[in-house]
């Protein structure tokens, strides 16, 4: 059974690697995958949008642990969503509702059973003492019922939605990957709104002229606009890096206009 | 079986993708997890606190090999021990002697045997020509004894123990993770040292009150003062990073004293 | 079947993970080994030189693939490779040549079957789309010329070699590592054209006396030139960084020259 481990540990330091420990030493049988442990740390919302975009490329019933924690050992709740044969694991937080968007969970529960925690289970690690042992223990065939309580809602991240008007649409920056490219929310089903055959896109200074086929549509230190791998409008710089010549930043506003004349 | 790998090598070249591929040129079937390939350049002791932490995590008969090693090529001997049933891979140079700790090895044995190093040896890649071969081969039932000569005694590293005093304990920083976190020596249960039942911790300028439950009891931008998940007092900045806010390094004093009034 | 990545994509961002997901629901059996995702962004030459290198430490019908390609969905071919029972995989811009070598391939492939492809394709990411798919299918023993038309030919890198000159061995770097270690293209074969028994190394403001045979050979924080893993003529500082310390860079010249008298 295949569990992707999604965080904001990094790589300096040996958490993912004792996470894996913990996997193996439960299901010496498991396949386990990074996702990435590259997420800012405590950006819930990058944690969020990676494994909601992520995991559409793994099959149905991949168990996908995902532990962005700014309050590991509080209140917050440790979660295990089933959702269309999949599953999801991390704390109750919103950093697994992107992935479950619109879907109906098949069950909600909290990873409440000590039977299936590490013990001594501490404070800080959450990771380590209740979700990878989760992970295991249901790549093994544990009922997700058998690991903790039932409930009937979990926490949802708020994601801004561009805004459609006749001929315009407003957008934000949402993500900046690790080649500065901006990722904004404006999906490309959203381009349909504007009737015009040709767009301008846009921000700050910026002003870039259509969207392209592919990052090489730009020429090289030109800023190019191209549907990416997302789904969304993204902007880019041919062989350079969008966020450094722009400065732009997460929040800063994006606009795409309809072109009348010209083009 | 498992073999675990640790180094200072980055993830920037393909040392460890060449290591993964000697081991699997010689066992195709082992399962190989990385701890952490993040071990500042040449740190020796960040590397021994890794293993000596994270091999706790591994099943018995893992096999961990740990490359910390500005030595390699010179006259410092490549090392196995086998203590509980569980193995330790890497140069005698201290950077496996804290996993080992007070614990009696079965075997400490000189890697010598060129049969099982890869020809040619190089004299700067000891992971790679010596140390991976050594896991492989193990992995596949080899004895230990076959890989070459039995020693006595291996070089071991001193670890700075906190000191306790009636009403203080002083002890330092001995490790920096990724989140800026500051780890100390002050062990768990050097706290019972104190009869107070609060403490105040202090270094530098900060002052902290308690330690924590977690590290949302500290409130957002604030140092917090908690257990952490090696046991070890830590100092963090809730939502921050607790080095970049202090200007900490490793060595610096930190103290925790009884509350004998007030709280 | 072992299949290897190599690519720009750093660890950042969840693409990595995605390719390896396209893999397994292809392949579930598959085992797959990062070589690095730390080529730096767009640089085809230094992906080029990792996976020439890296390539010879695995298995016969290991499946490499390379993704550093900057003109994604441009013009640019998808390619396959086979050469002596191993396979390589990746954009036809040069990144695979440097492993081929003066090797003759036994099949050239443009991968242009849509079969092999996820759909849709994106213009932005085909190694989620082209070159994971094809070597999952390939390691399911799908043949090379399947998965799209046979070619002649394929784009191949020049990497400059050193000159040698009677007493004299004139090159430059090529690579530079995680620790800062200058590696040249200058090979251990080359030194044999110089006659002297001792050799001076110069560039820069540097001059280093002999090649030492390994890093300690040179004393802290000295220069020493040692023969790398890579086989090369290598700048290191023994326990330091030689790109800070130098300033050097790619394509900087360094010179061997024969010493004839002293040492």
């Amino acid at each position: 059974m295949l569990i992707t481990l999604t965080s904001d540990f990094g790589l300096h330091d040996s958490f993912v690697g004792i996470m894996k420990g913990v996997i193996f030493s439960i299901n010496p049988q498991a396949t386990v995958v990074d996702l990435t442990h590259g997420v800012p740390p405590q950006d819930i919302m990058a944690g969020a949008l990676t494994v909601r975009h992520a995991s559409t490329y793994f099959p149905r019933g991949t168990i996908h642990v995902v532990v962005v924690d700014p309050g590991v050992g509080s209140g917050r709740r440790p979660l295990l969503i089933e959702c269309d044969g999949s599953y999801f694991i991390g704390p109750d937080n919103g950093v697994l509702s992107l992935a479950i968007g619109d879907r109906k969970p098949a069950h909600i529960v909290a990873l409440s059973n000590p039977t299936y925690h590490l013990q001594p289970t501490s404070a800080t690690f959450h990771g380590r003492d209740i979700f990878a042992p989760a992970a295991a223990h249901l790549s093994l065939g544990v009922p997700p019922v058998e690991l903790g309580g039932k409930l009937e809602t979990f926490m949802r991240l708020a994601l801004s939605k561009a805004v459609l008007k006749p001929n315009e649409i407003i957008g934000e920056i949402i993500y900046i990957d690790h080649f500065g490219n901006l990722y904004t929310n404006i999906e490309q089903h959203d381009l349909r709104a504007i009737a015009a055959a040709k767009h301008d896109i846009v921000f700050g200074a910026v002003h870039i002229t259509g969207i392209a086929d592919h990052y090489a549509g730009g020429g090289t230190d030109n800023f190019v606009a191209v549907v990416n791998s997302w789904g969304l409008v993204e902007i880019a710089v041919y062989r350079g890096n969008a966020e450094q010549v722009s400065g732009a930043k997460i929040g800063d506003a994006v606009r795409v206009k309809g072109r009348v004349f010209g083009g």
